[in-house]
């Protein structure tokens, strides 16, 4: 292993993009940094419908938490059952526990499973303005050992049992929660959606419906109702100091169209958007210029930074979304549009 | 939007670790660009197993293909049934229109769903050394305005259908293929598991049980059975300029592992690496190093370079998962490993 | 063990529904056994309404066929690999060594999977008018025989090895077809709608979009976007003699909903009906009674009973499935008919 | 729709099998209705084991609840999530209103989703010795009516949103909870594998890895790693009185196999188990002998027999899995056994 360097990834800042909700009001640009060069425009195409909307992108976080799993094995089942009981009942002792381990780090709920004499045990914690895996690691480290000294029936069996779930596929995440669960929605008259989109509202409905629904059950999908919101995740993760691998999870998510008097109403849905504004890759130079830009340097009380930052990400994932669909509605649109982007950047 | 720049993720490379198989043989060290630099150790870790075990990792291509779903509708089930079997019969004409649309792209199988008037039709090309995306939606775009010429009862659905399935968690991707499906295998004699991964294969086997499978089950995931092939495959694809949004599916393979005869059989199974070496973001110059420094920049026939860059990356995720999982046997490993990496560098 | 005897599960013919179609054309009534007892009067108001709509419910085979899966060992996966393409490239002599286990079991397709050093070989097969569990089983039987008399470097895994698969919930069956894929549709004018479902196509159309489809998708369901196929499958599947626990994969289906000029188009997607009209059960007197009153104990091709039955299975799913999301769009009426059937049924 | 009769299924009591846990100890017979007979015999054989096992199969009930999702339009995500927190802060008024609809209901618990502007409520109740569909609908009604009352931003969306999830494949009763959730493990004594199942522990062990695990897996399956969970739950569904469409989810559990000295640690785990002693189904005569047969006819606290009941029904599937797994670790056997069962039985 020899002396590293950067890989030097293009980023660009699209927007304005405008947004509202409880945590932030105004208009924002938002960095991506991708290889898909096409996905700038794209996604201001987006950004500007959102300017053109009353209130513009209303966000909403719904839920903030983030987990560990951890796998003890038990003698039998009824043994993994007793201790988990016990376990449960025990939750203040766990919560102090916690609070050993981390100024930031608050142990809020716990879920398990059982498998034969298998226990996995999924500690929920809030992590301030982290994303949070250390901190939960850390945490998790620490309510093992001192449920194993209360336990002696119990062994070590993972420190992660990926019952967690990280950076998988699964379907845990979205209905037990992980990560910042935000909804971006926008309503959008039907004179922009023509003159800015290049289509109607009952297109998009009923390519949504046809496509991010319909298609995505057919290929076996795990609650990944959306056409890309991975490549605006990938985007606004990598020029944030994100861990990106989180764009597994973060990608399964759901788009809804509707047609209300005449008009689009059109959401995007992300129930595990892993991400903070403190952490890894945060203290990097452009990182940090990026918060500024964005305004998520401030001093706000823990986990509102990293609240604002997850609704700026949706926003993003909205506006990359809406100009994609709208794009597939009009055939030959898309392949237009990549062959003009693309033309003289490529050989 | 404004002039870019670049996000800057620190890159290093790790290894060097062995590779055998019908691609390729040798001894190669592997960038990875990521925020999270406890990850060059724990795959360094695993290249020097590699490196003591006779052979090293054994790379073996399954399958290399494409897609894109393109989506019609018709009357009602019975006319899109017709149509069907009249599109899969005209195959050798569809092949024709491919070939028109590139040098490269060649149509090899189609699949369909019919769901009501609904028919989604998913086209399987191979790409040559490209990942393949605009090659296919160019491709695809040419069969949906031949076959729509050809079946006035057909109207225009989708460019995609989302039974492609591009960066989104299904089944159907490992199921009917997508991407270079690469087997990477490992034997490691038990003294080198001990010495190098202070573990025994026992302990490794029990735990990829009970966490890759067990826990992944639990979890409702699909096809994930690892514990975080999506960490290797970020760093990997940034290091070599390939769409990193691909990770999703990416990491939706399996780790399996066995005790052979007191030695430990390991292996990660990757069934939807879409990657390439030709195509965007592979003209950047760090890029071009990258894959100079792998001995990918030199003339082979058509496919061979991006088949020898996937199993490069399978070795390389192999050595992080194996890495990871050692240090998951043991209890507090983990924690540690990230408390003395992390030390001095983090805030 | 002692002599049996027999459970007796309130059995009722429900319709005529109106059916047509490629199979069969014309009015039927069809039987269904089961405990829960409103499901007579849902079906039947399905029943009533495709008397009411010109052509009736249309029923269009997509697809038939049985599948089995085997396992192999074999030593690498660059060695299951090779062995994968060998049995591919003899499937002419595959479909000898298959001919010679039963007059109606024919290889049709090979599919398999590549799992580290684990061969997944996916056998399809068409087995005339018979479900074909046994048939395929014993075909596998054969197969895998004679693959291991010609590959001495692989070994025997398992006659199955769930990549089948048989009464699981999975995606592989939807996806390569296992059993009869039975689209059914009707088109049913808005005043029917209203006069006897008591709603509007525009509140059908929404709730199956809210219900079936996203309500399913955040349940981490697996191509399961329906409110109830489950009940009118184990019903008929019953009064059929079919093997029931096949209802698992069967109640893996979609429905799909629009409204068209003021008309409700409505339709039940069921890739995965497995059942036949000869086989365990079918000998039962009841059963042949209820096979005769529904024409199918006439002689016909080979496969031809199977698919008409399939047929009628399908639209009496679309009855069921047509009535209750009509009922629950209504606040109450749902729980009304359940008071009113079951009042003075049940204690 | 015409008089009714009844399908009469073959039935036969098999075991004795031997059981201990908290619920209930001692050996039982166990009926099971179906038209698969060899059923019959490879069920016996794993009850023949669990004689011969000290304790015989220990059964443990990890939970109980029933549940029914409700669905409520918001004008959109903010007012959602705000009503949301309001419905969970109202939570004991909310347990007064389902204790005005039955003796029986208690809400334990609320989980949701907000997708877009759409609520979908999940209610969790217990339901004494009933499965309970009917108890939790009528209750989710008056819960239902209650919210609305107090939430005129809130409108109907549906009584039933598919998030419950009822019949259908899905991943959040696994996860959630919905049934009586049971592990039925069972200790054999090496020498018992090789005398009555003719195999040995490890060949198990390896075999329900590969096949079970690895294999489900691969097929894109949802927390269903079995072999045939599905036959023994529609045999002793139907038997006993059930709705046996509920083997839908039942058949998503999980088998595990450890070799432990020598010995074979085998377990079943069924979270899904939706049944009862009372209700639909239960008074018809042959019912109530098959439940005095078992003992579930005595007067005991609300629940108790019904969990009796659910741990005889793991019980009863840990012996069919435990005989399949082992007839298919040997070659030829399988097919073997069905011949021998079914020559002059069937045409």
């Amino acid at each position: 292993m020899e002396q590293g360097s950067f890989a030097q990834i293009p980023m660009q800042f699209v927007g304005p993009l405008r947004v509202s909700g409880i945590q932030l009001e105004g208009e924002y640009e938002v960095p991506l940094a991708t290889y898909e060069i096409p996905l700038w425009p794209s996604v201001n195409r987006g950004a500007r419908v959102s300017m053109n909307c009353e209130g513009g992108i209303k966000c909403t976080v719904v839920d903030d938490r983030m987990t560990r799993s951890v796998l003890f094995e038990a003698p039998d089942a009824t043994a993994a059952f007793l201790a988990l009981e016990k376990i449960k009942a025990g939750l203040p002792i766990l919560e102090k526990v916690v609070e050993g381990t981390s100024r930031f780090a608050k142990l809020i709920n716990i879920n398990a499973q059982i498998a034969g004499n298998l226990l996995f045990v999924r500690f929920e914690f809030t992590t301030g303005d982290a994303s949070g895996h250390n901190m939960c690691t850390q945490a998790a480290e620490a309510l093992m050992n001192h449920i194993l000294g209360n336990h002696p029936e119990l062994e070590y069996g993972s420190i992660s049992g990926n019952y967690c779930s990280d950076k998988k596929a699964t379907a845990v995440n979205g209905i037990l929660g992980r990560g910042k669960y935000v909804v971006a929605e926008l309503l959008i008259p039907g004179k922009i959606v023509r003159r800015y989109l290049k289509t109607t509202p009952a297109k998009v409905v009923q390519l949504n419906i046809r496509k991010n629904l319909i298609g995505t059950m057919l290929a076996g999908g795990s609650r990944s109702a959306n056409a890309h919101f991975a490549n605006m995740l990938l985007g606004f993760y990598l020029a944030t100091g994100q861990d990106a691998a989180n764009i597994v999870e973060g990608s399964q998510g759901m788009t809804l169209a509707e047609e209300r008097d005449g008009d689009l109403y059109f959401s995007v849905t992300l129930p595990n958007l892993i991400m903070g504004t403190v952490g890894n890759g945060k203290g990097l130079d452009f990182v940090l210029d990026n918060m500024r830009r964005m305004g998520l340097d401030e001093e706000r009380a823990p986990g509102e930074n990293s609240k604002r930052l997850a609704c700026l990400c949706a926003a993003t994932v909205l506006c990359g979304e809406l100009s994609l669909l709208a794009a597939q509605t009009n055939p030959g649109e898309l392949m237009d549009a990549h062959r003009r982007i693309e033309r003289g950047q490529q050989k």
